[in-house]
């Protein structure tokens, strides 16, 4: 018997209410109940796991599947289960994000305020292939005291279903009602829960850049997340060859499917003759197709008939091509990098926050001015010095874990971890005789006023 | 010639992404310009402010507006321009909130990352009646460096077209685009820019439920603020008579039309025949009607059939009527307070969850069990323990500016003071040889680990 969408959302959201007075060390307790159920349960998830791969390899070979797709079903092989068993270890380790006070004031004598961080509520959230991350997010979700409602993708419900039910068995074993952690199964569900702005707090979609769109057009509830990662690299007038070099290609090629790739390199003009045909080299060595625009084109076929033999003569036929007015807006996802030449760092910032993605964008520089006024100019999650796009990341951040990358700028903004997980909440306590009234306070004569002055934050919450 | 509501969303974001090269002082000298200015207009002002109150009147008398809207236009008397001038100065006088670090580690030798605190983009803001919110959301936008574009109340819409007006000749004098603040005078526009989620951040709506409603409903864009102020106070077992008093008449009288105020009594079973009927005494003299719950009605008859002549005696037959189910979820806005018996304290928080609108509620308490237990269970922007619902305000809780008061659990939450206009950016940055690169990172021998060491935070931004 399945619950309707509303149901499944006012039961998350109870939960979640009813959760509110368990201790962060339960919920912790509970990490380490699910990771023992899952040793205890995983020969059911591998076999699970084994009849999604089978189905998968076989819709891949009637040509109905990509085949990358099919491997990042495979939880059998490599370190893949227990890498899924450390982060639920991880997490549980992570300091509680629960608690912290960021704000304490004395108003007056005897009253306290405290601004205290709390969960957000009841997280829907959405994702595709790898099953693991049901067991990741429902990790986060527990650290971070937030109810979730999980769907992953179809292709891999019968893990997701057995990682569920194991989920489910361990939470009956602590003081979290069961309903804490919530799993739904087709996207009809999740278009019915995307209404219900009522009970569910936030969307997290985690997947294709068709995914997060199609879900952020089509609910009131607020989104985290990204749609396109469009990072773009800007040579300085002053850049340092060497730097140029190993920053542009390793954000490139380190891992080209990532949203933290580099797609868009900005060259400043006087750099054509100089820097601009080095870079290209190593780029092009990397097996890296250059999209380009006519000054920098032109600077690497002069370069290349030059007879000093770069590798750009034998392949620039191959791998460089005009860019045409789409290349700057593409997010290529693999080893294509759009080129432009720009005439000031002004422009560079100019087409950055015109034509970017508000993701990642980086300047290579010597000098500190341009580096500041880059800095400040992007208007984007991450703005990088001399340092690769693919940096942008939670765990390189130090978070410990990540739930996405944000290109929103109202809650969380770039990589998340478990504070962006979270909200506060005003926590006001008078210890005075007769308690506190507004009334009592004023500018009139025999009337108090506010003291505003800053405590200890000592709340025991 | 006026602008398309496209047109003027792309100026206001040019104007925010030009003004991030300016600096914070130069913002805060634009704020003492458009002091100068208001000051050196006043004439002008105040007679356009005039008209907009003839016509007010004459509609008034007419049937057309209600009365204290008229009153509310006025900028004439008494010290409504002088406060409207020294909220600029104030504005101005606050700490820089950009620029702040909020996380800073080393990744690496030479490999820097902070957070940092910067604006949002571009806000919209829509209010109703009060001609002077356009000089205090003018002067918040340009202390926190976000653009704005601002939309008054038609019946202001002669000292408003006045105010901007001089808003804009201040900024002209100064280093800002003028195209930071912006207003727009019809419905229509307001629509139009709903829909411009490509340029605007954050829409703010500042008045009936009704506008933030519609508002909320309208569009895709992120709303801050609050439809429903429903305050809750539950008079605990334990509850101190002098403290249940004073608490509940002044968060009922200070201001009833306030979001603030209190509309819902809950009282704990035990109470009926102690303290209850003390409250109810105070309350009716004040003025109050209660609209009471089947128990909590008949221990008010009980005791005011008792000879001690209390003045319920009097008043329970004009003030006193039984509640119906609707009292519990009406925001009353008035004296009127809707009064419920609840078996035990976790009754009252399951209550308050279920009917409130998660803005600011109270437990009157002396056991420090209890609160506690109140203060977590409750999901609210505010939970205080024995002071008055009516210190949910910006500039009681210390923040030297209010924006409004956000029920959303999203970026902000209870009052927002400049720090609901900050989002922030990470910047990285190496000072290492060649840069740095992901690729030499990683658990295999010959590679970087991170360390993600705090730092200090010196970076200037």
């Amino acid at each position: 018997m399945s619950l309707s969408a509303e149901a499944i959302a006012q039961t998350a959201k109870a939960a979640f209410e009813a959760s509110q007075l368990v201790s962060a060390a339960e919920r912790t307790r509970a990490l380490l109940e699910i990771r023992k159920e899952l040793e205890a349960n995983k020969d059911a998830i591998l076999k699970a796991n084994g009849e999604d791969m089978a189905r998968a390899e076989a819709e891949a070979a009637a040509g109905r599947l990509a085949s990358p797709l099919v491997k990042r079903l495979d939880l059998r092989t490599g370190e893949k289960w227990d890498t899924m068993l450390q982060g639920v270890t991880d997490i549980a380790s992570l300091p509680d994000p629960t608690g912290t006070i960021t704000y304490a004031r004395a108003l007056h004598d005897n009253l306290d305020l405290y601004r205290v961080s709390c969960p957000i509520g009841v997280l829907l959230v959405i994702f595709e292939a790898r099953p693991e991350v049901i067991v990741n997010i429902a990790a986060l979700a527990l650290k971070s005291g937030n109810a979730a409602i999980l769907k992953g993708g179809k292709e891999s419900a019968r893990t997701a279903a057995e990682l569920a039910r194991t989920i489910q068995s361990a939470l009956a074993r602590t003081a979290l009602p069961e309903a804490f952690i919530q799993t739904v199964e087709t996207r009809a569900e999740v278009t019915a829960l995307l209404s219900q702005d009522q009970y569910i707090d936030l969307v997290i979609p985690r997947g294709s850049n068709a995914l997060v769109r199609e879900i952020q057009h089509s609910t009131r509830i607020a989104v985290m997340g990204h749609a396109d990662g469009l990072c773009a690299i800007y040579l300085d007038e002053s850049a340092d060859r060497e730097k140029a070099k190993r920053v542009v290609v390793d954000a490139k090629i380190d891992y080209p499917a990532a949203c933290n790739a580099v797609e868009t390199l900005l060259v400043h003009q006087s750099l054509l003759e100089t820097i601009w045909p080095d870079v290209a080299d190593a780029l092009l060595v990397a097996n890296v197709k250059l999209l380009c625009d006519e000054p920098s084109l032109t600077a690497l076929t002069a370069s290349s008939s030059s007879p000093t033999n770069r590798p750009i003569a034998t392949l620039i036929k191959t791998h460089v091509f005009p860019a045409a007015p789409e290349a700057y807006k593409t997010e290529h996802l693999s080893l294509t990098l759009a080129v432009r030449t720009v005439p000031s760092l002004a422009a560079a910032i100019a087409h950055i926050n015109e034509h970017g993605s508000h993701h990642t964008d980086c300047i290579v520089t010597e000098s500190a001015v341009a580096g500041s006024t880059f800095v400040r100019g992007v208007d984007s999650a991450g703005v990088f010095v001399n340092a690769s796009t693919r940096f942008a990341d939670g765990f390189r951040y130090g978070f410990g874990a990540e739930v996405g990358i944000s290109t929103g700028r109202i809650h969380a903004r770039g990589p998340v971890g478990l504070e962006g997980l979270m909200t506060y909440k005003y926590v006001l306590k008078s210890q005075g005789e007769g308690g506190h009234i507004v009334g009592e306070f004023g500018r009139e004569p025999g009337k108090k006023l506010y003291t505003h002055q800053p405590i200890e934050a000592e709340l025991t919450f």
